[in-house]
């Protein structure tokens, strides 16, 4: 079994609060969007990322939901410079995101942070010099000299 | 900010029961393992996915953790046709998965079903004829015929 993933679907509590956020407030263009149900956007090559009311993936995906904490996920959106890190958390945070962490310097050689979405579904922001993806995809992940 | 995710972090309580299911059981060769730390998987083009020791995800990421319910994510595995939604199933609980969702025919048009992983997270292995990737990446998907 090759491991290929087509879409990766984040039960949310309120579609419209998840629409808001992320089509209105970051500007990502929906590729579907059915209200009250779901919202496709495309976040890679070939791959999409779908925000889905809670209890009808509750039907499909069984009983999953949110608990006292966050859920333990983080989505890593890679930025140019390392200067990008707080500008991206900052455009969240005024679109109704929340920081969780400022723009640090990390041991593995990078800096990142993270905001959370109205799900409190983690985006980490990161300039890591040491992720390379050559032309067929391929990604190489080390550490930075 | 254009929507791209190049990393998909996933706190896991064990890594040890991660790499016995993921790499061991399912065959997927990661890219980087580091024991007790991360375990890095490519799933896509350009996109890697990260088994990540919860402790220290939670150093970086703020609160995230298992709660009573599975975590509401989903990720999508597609495959080429409607028989080979319940194999890729099959194969999961044989190596340690559990079986969420048999193989059913969906009101959306396809064959689909879910399998966990050892700390809940699912996997939607779907036939879904209304998915389309173009030679670009780009991906359409809409209602099947």
């Amino acid at each position: 079994m090759r491991p290929e993933t087509q879409i990766i679907t984040l039960g949310v509590r309120d579609l419209d609060v998840s629409r808001r956020f992320y089509v209105d407030g970051l500007g990502w263009k929906p590729k579907l969007d059915v209200p009250g149900e779901v919202i496709f956007i495309q976040i890679g090559y070939g791959i999409l990322l779908s925000l889905f009311v809670l209890d009808q993936m509750e039907l499909e995906a069984g009983e999953v939901g949110h608990g006292e904490k966050a859920p333990p996920i983080a989505f890593g959106h890679l930025v140019d410079s390392p200067d990008q890190v707080q500008q991206v958390i900052d455009r969240a945070v005024a679109v109704g995101g929340t920081e969780i962490s400022h723009a640090t310097k990390r041991d593995w050689g990078g800096v990142s942070g993270h905001f959370a979405d109205p799900d409190g579904f983690r985006w980490e922001v990161a300039w890591n010099p040491g992720f390379q993806v050559s032309m067929d995809g391929d990604v190489q992940i080390g550490p930075v000299a």
